[in-house]
C-alpha cells in the first residue's frame, strides 16, 4: 500500500487548508486502503482547517506502522503558536522541520515519496534556515545535488535546464553534460509514469534554434549531437526544437515532455495553461499545475503555487495543485508496487 | 474610405488561396464601400485560386482612383510564372516586388496601410534579394530602423524589445533607450487601436524580476527607472513583472500588451492561445494571430505564419490571421479617419 507524506508547509498560510481539502478529496483511494497519506507539520493548524472547512481533524499517528487511511505527525518545535497569514519564525521553523522528518522517512523507506504544499522563504529564514527554498533543503537533506524540475499539469510536461539563474548565465549553462543529464532524467520519469517509449522534445536556446547559426551556435553544437547520441541508444528525443511553436505540439500531443532552456522558456506555457485569473476582480481563479522534483533519492512532488497569505483562513483556497501533485507521486511510485499508471 | 494593400507574398505558397478568402470574409464592408482592398501580386497565382475555390475572380485596378471594393495591381516581372509549391527565384521576385509596390503607395498616401500575407526567404534570396524578411525589407523602403514587433491575437498583445538575435545578446541590448523606445511604440499603438488610457506591463529580463537582484539586477537597473519615468509622465506602465505569470494576467485582462524582453517569452504565449495542432495527425489547424510592425511611417500589419507550400494549393489553407492582420490594419488606421475601433 503506498504512503506519502503531505507536508503542510509554512502553517500560516494556505497550507493547513489545502491538505485537508485534498484528504477529503482523496477519501475513497484512503477508504479502500490503496493509499496513506501522513500530513506532517502544525496540527493545530489543521485542526482550525478542518473545523473552518466542517471535515474531520485528523487523528494524531502515534503509530506509523498503524496508520490507516489519513493522519498527522505533528511538529512541535515548542514556542510560539505560528498565527495564520503572519510571517513569523515559528511558521518557518514548523515548516523546516517537516521536511526534515519526511526526508528521514523516505529515505528509510517508510514512506514512498513526499509531497510539499508550499512554504515562505522569509519565515524559513527568519527560523535560522537560510535555504531559497524546498529544492535547496532537499538537496542539503539528501546530499544530492544536480536535481532537475519538472513542471506538469495532465500530459503537458516540461523539464528544464536551468532555473533561478540570470538569463544572461543560461547560455554557458547549456553544456553537453548538463543536457544529457536533464534529458536522461527526463527519460526516466516519463517511463516511471508508465510511458514505455517516451517521446521528448528538446526546445532551442535561441530563437528558431538560431537560424542555420545566425543567432547563436549552441543549439547546433551543443543540443545536436546530443540530441543524436539519445537517437543512437533507440531514444525517441527531438530537436533542437523553436521555442515558440514546441509547446503547441506538446499540448498537441506530440511529445510527452519538452526540455526547456531556461525557466520562464518552460514556465511560461505551463502556468499559462493552468493559471487562470478572475477577469472581475483580477484574482488567481485556477492555479494547476505540479512540480515534480527528478535526480533525487526520493519521489518528491510540490504544489506549482505559493501561500498566498491574503487568502489563508478563509477556507476558498484552492487544492487542484495538491491533489495533482499527490497523483503525481502515486503514479510515480507507482512502478514500486507494479501498478504504473500515465498521469 | 479605407484602403489597405494586401501584398500576395510568395505566389506559390497560400498566400493567394487566403486572400482570395479574406476578400470573401470581407464581402460586406466591401460591398458597402466601407474598406477597399487592394491584391498586390501575381495575378495569375489570384485566378487560379478564385478559381479553385469557386470565388469571383479580382478585377485588375487599372485606375487605382477608380477602384471599389477589391481589386489586384498584378506584378509582372516577366519570366516563368512561379508553379505552386515550389521554392523558385520567380516567385521570390513577385514577393519583392509587390512589398516594394505597396510601400510606394503606402507612402505617396494612396492607402491607408499594408497587410502582408506570407514570403519564403529562400525564395527572396534566390530572386537577388538579400533580406532577412519582410521587417528588413521594409526598414530598407523606408528608410526607417528601430522598428518593433508587435504580436496579437484579439486583445492579447505583446511587443518585443528584442527579437532575432541570439539569447545571449539579449542581456545587453536591455537599455533605458531601447526599453523607453519599445514603450513608447507600444503605448502609442494601444492609442490608435482607440485605447484612451493604455496599461502597459513589462515583463521582467530575469526569473522573477532577478529576485531581488541575485539572478541579475538589470530589472532593477533599467527597467524599473524607465518604469518610473513613464509612470511621472501619467502613463499607466508597470514592472518589471515576473515573465512567468504577466501573461496569465495578460489574457485576463490586467494589461492592453505587455512588452517582452525578447523572441520566446513574447512568441510563447501568443502562439501557444493562438496555434492549435490536430491531435490526430499532428498537421497545424488554428494559426490565429497578427504581427504588426510599429515604428514604421505606414501602417503594416501581417499575418503570423508561413507560406506553407505543403497544403498550397489544395483550398484547405486557413484565412483567420490575414482576416485577423486586416481588422488591425482598419483599427490602427481609424483615427486617420475619424473611427478608431478597439480590435
Amino acid at each position: 500500500m503506498a504512503a506519502f507524506a503531505i507536508t503542510v508547509g509554512d502553517p500560516a498560510g494556505i497550507g493547513p487548508e489545502i491538505v485537508i481539502k485534498a484528504v477529503a478529496r482523496c477519501r475513497d483511494r484512503l477508504d479502500d486502503g490503496s493509499l496513506r497519506l501522513l500530513a506532517i507539520g502544525c496540527a493545530e493548524a489543521l485542526d482550525i482547517a478542518a473545523d473552518t472547512l466542517g471535515e474531520p481533524r485528523l487523528p494524531r499517528a502515534d503509530d506509523l506502522d498503524a496508520v490507516s487511511g489519513a493522519a498527522v505527525i505533528p511538529i512541535e518545535p515548542g514556542g510560539e503558536v505560528p498565527q495564520i497569514g503572519v510571517v513569523s519564525a515559528a511558521a518557518g521553523r514548523h515548516a523546516y522541520l517537516a521536511i526534515e522528518k519526511a526526508v528521514e522517512l523516505a529515505l528509510a523507506g517508510k514512506i514512498d515519496g513526499i509531497v510539499t504544499a508550499p512554504l515562505n522563504k522569509e519565515a524559513l529564514n527568519l527560523a535560522g534556515y537560510a535555504y531559497a527554498g524546498h529544492t535547496d533543503m532537499l538537496a542539503h537533506l539528501t546530499g544530492v545535488k544536480g536535481s532537475v524540475m519538472m513542471l506538469a499539469h495532465g500530459g503537458f510536461r516540461v523539464t528544464h535546464l536551468t532555473t533561478h539563474v540570470a538569463l544572461a548565465d543560461v547560455p554557458k549553462l547549456l553544456t553537453p553534460e548538463r543536457l544529457s543529464h536533464t534529458i536522461g532524467l527526463t527519460l526516466d520519469a516519463l517511463r516511471r509514469l508508465g510511458i514505455e517509449k517516451p517521446r521528448v522534445g528538446v526546445a532551442a536556446l535561441n530563437p528558431h534554434a538560431g537560424e542555420g547559426g545566425i543567432f547563436g551556435r549552441q543549439d547546433i553544437d551543443v543540443t545536436t549531437p546530443i540530441v543524436a547520441r539519445y537517437r543512437d541508444q533507440g531514444e525517441d528525443v527531438s530537436g533542437p526544437l523553436p521555442g515558440d511553436t514546441v509547446f503547441v505540439k506538446l499540448r498537441g500531443g506530440r511529445y510527452d515532455a519538452v526540455v526547456a532552456m531556461y525557466h520562464d522558456q518552460g514556465h511560461i506555457p505551463v502556468k499559462l495553461l493552468g493559471f487562470h485569473t478572475n477577469p472581475e476582480t483580477g484574482a488567481w481563479e485556477a492555479l494547476n499545475g505540479v512540480n515534480v522534483t527528478l535526480g533525487l533519492p526520493i519521489i518528491r512532488t510540490s504544489v506549482d503555487h505559493g501561500t498566498a497569505f491574503d487568502i489563508a483562513g478563509t477556507g476558498i483556497a484552492n487544492a487542484d495543485s495538491l491533489v495533482e501533485a499527490i497523483d503525481y507521486a502515486v503514479a510515480l511510485a507507482g512502478s514500486r508496487h507494479g501498478a504504473a499508471a500515465a498521469v
